[in-house]
């Protein structure tokens, strides 16, 4: 059987997870909170099934969600969006992603990612017959190397993803890395797909640089989100994909024969959510600040190091003082002896460097993090 | 901007519900019942919200939910099937057969369509770069004609795509149709990609023919099926698709970058349900025949002819004693001066020959079906 994806196993979120589980561990690896999502979301979703709303909703996503989007994005962004022409709901981020790269990328083309880049991009730009260009970030600090893109401009060039605030490394891009990727690309015709699923999660004060904030990048953008970040219901899968009217075109040319509609009385309950609780996204940074925070100081004193995460709710820890191992091997031995499970950095490269960092998400109870960091202190 | 679609517009489901949302029509045009899912799913389901279910399901799936639909193939076709194996949840069948022909079908490959075909089909295939084979189906019984299928076999063949009960044509293929298709098939290497998600309702005592149920076929198959037709709830977006273990280990390989997973609590919700009413779906066939019945009843002394429907909850009705225009002119009459929206057949062919039947959706309340009859034996 001759496989599209031959180099792709099982994604390293469910290889961690159902090692974690087996193993009784704590799991700080696949991003997802340990605690619930909102009594009133839960209340409204009960709602609206019971008020009989399950049937199909509109192809392109409900017209009280999408307003809800709308209105958001005016208020976070000061710009207006047009609910009908530019906003499609879809099966969470990681299928806008999936549904704009296939409607974008033809085969042949070149596609810029950074690596560690999140694990669905390269297979969507394969699968697309595109071609991956891996750029790899520069550490410590994971930041964008302008010179190294602009020399990775080729006529073939469809497509640059950007991701921030960036998983799994916590980095966010400033205005002015989005100024310098306008310059880079005004003299092509690709494309910016942005994944900004985190972008009510940024921390110290910083603000989200988004696409859609960016007039220029936006004329040539897709700008991806996900409610399941935002309302602490990552199995709720409902996320939406924000781009120009010519280009949302496309994007839901593929969406309507990928998934057609996303769950109405999931997509109902949020926009009504959104409505009585308009301010909700704004308590996110406070919200999970105050979970990084408690959970570096319980490690004060172990032998990680550690540069605070910027964003997500992930916090890359340095292992270079206990171990010389690669990330991976590091990981498994943080999950046999400690019994906490993390994500690797490596698989999110395509030619991994010898990586000294693995990622924990904070995205839990206090009492998670407290007992985690208890455990990861006692590595030596 | 290059569409990788050009051909395509917005799908006709989408375009004549909101025609018949405009005129305030009686809308049997997109297939989905005007009565509520059963009042104990809608309770299973504000169960499992608020009992904190709401976090990632499992990539492939809830085992929960996967064992219930062992159960039931094991029940109705008597073959085991291993659910850790053979069975992906998927975004309703839709994503089923979009992320199976993405991971099957290479560029260049052939791939069989029967017209009408569903409207999914065949972007899916030139998506991922394979070239459509547009067979038509014989008027007015809408069969196979084995022998243009066995003319149309060449080296690049690599897939043929059924589905049974047919939409939107209503026609069931026949255990001898499965037995043609397995000796057309024998000395390729192509799969099967069959549709079956009306695999609930077929009429007058025929038996649903599967290729889940033939084993010679199964083992090139990928069977796709929707919880939206069987709980009443098309806007759940559930459905799965059953293949051997190395097939679906492809067609995972997709999903896990294109869906990733599907609503936790919805699938969920459905396991409770099929554990509490196992036998819910062979209620249905009864249930959709006495509709049948009774919309072609309330349909004697209209100027229409019809063959009823073998299966699916559609019903295909004649027109040519009324006008000879195109099919899709005739929807569009039919809309204007009877109040009623159905679906040309014209669409699901790459090139329509002159039609004079148009589809209706009998998945209606009664005294929806008696009022759409009651306008509908007005026309002359
Ligand atoms: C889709 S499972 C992975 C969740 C996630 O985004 C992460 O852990 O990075
Ligand atoms: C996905 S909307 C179309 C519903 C349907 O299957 C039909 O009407 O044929």
């Amino acid at each position: 059987l001759k496989s599209k994806l031959p180099h792709v196993g099982t994604t390293i979120f469910t290889v961690m997870t159902n090692r974690a589980r087996e193993m009784g561990a704590i799991n700080l690896a696949q991003g997802f909170p340990d605690f619930d999502s909102p009594e009133l979301l839960k209340e409204l979703l009960a709602q609206k099934t019971s008020a009989g709303h399950n049937q199909y909703a509109p192809m392109i996503g409900e017209s009280s969600l999408r307003e809800q989007i709308a209105r958001k994005m005016q208020a976070n962004y000061g710009r207006t969006v047009n609910p009908e022409a530019e906003i499609t709901i879809t099966l969470g981020a990681t299928e806008a992603i999936f549904s704009a790269i296939s409607a974008l990328v033809h085969p042949g083309d070149d596609v810029i990612l950074f690596d560690p880049s999140y694990d669905s991009y390269g297979p969507a730009v394969i699968l697309a017959g595109g071609r991956p260009v891996h750029i790899p970030l520069q550490a410590p600090h994971f930041r964008i190397d302008w010179q190294r893109v602009r020399e990775a401009v080729t006529p073939k060039l469809r497509m640059v993803m950007i991701n921030t605030p960036h998983n799994p490394t916590g980095m966010i891009l400033s205005g002015d890395d989005l100024n310098q990727l306008a310059e880079v690309l005004r003299p092509t015709d690709a494309f910016v797909l942005s994944d900004e699923v985190y972008e009510h999660m940024v921390y110290d004060g910083a603000r989200h640089a988004s696409v859609f904030g960016h007039e220029e990048l936006y004329a040539r953008g897709v700008v991806c989100f996900s409610f399941g970040k935002t309302m602490h219901a990552t199995g709720w899968r409902v996320g939406y994909a924000i781009a120009p009217p010519d280009i949302t075109r496309e994007i839901r040319r593929v969406h309507q024969f990928n998934t057609f509609s996303i769950a109405t009385p999931l997509q109902l309950a949020i926009a009504e959510f959104l409505k009585q609780q308009p301010s909700h996204s704004n308590e996110l940074s406070g919200f999970y600040q105050r979970k990084r925070d408690l959970f570096l100081r319980q490690l004060q004193g172990s032998p990680f190091r550690w540069i605070p995460s910027e964003g997500t709710y992930f916090q890359l820890l340095d292992f270079s003082g206990i171990s010389s191992v690669q990330d991976a091997e590091f990981a498994d031995i943080v999950l046999r002896s400690a019994g906490v499970a993390s994500i690797p950095v490596s698989p999110f490269y395509q030619s991994p460097p010898h990586l000294d960092v693995i990622r924990f998400c904070f995205a839990k109870k206090d009492e998670t993090l407290i007992e985690a960091a208890a455990k990861l202190r006692q590595l030596e």
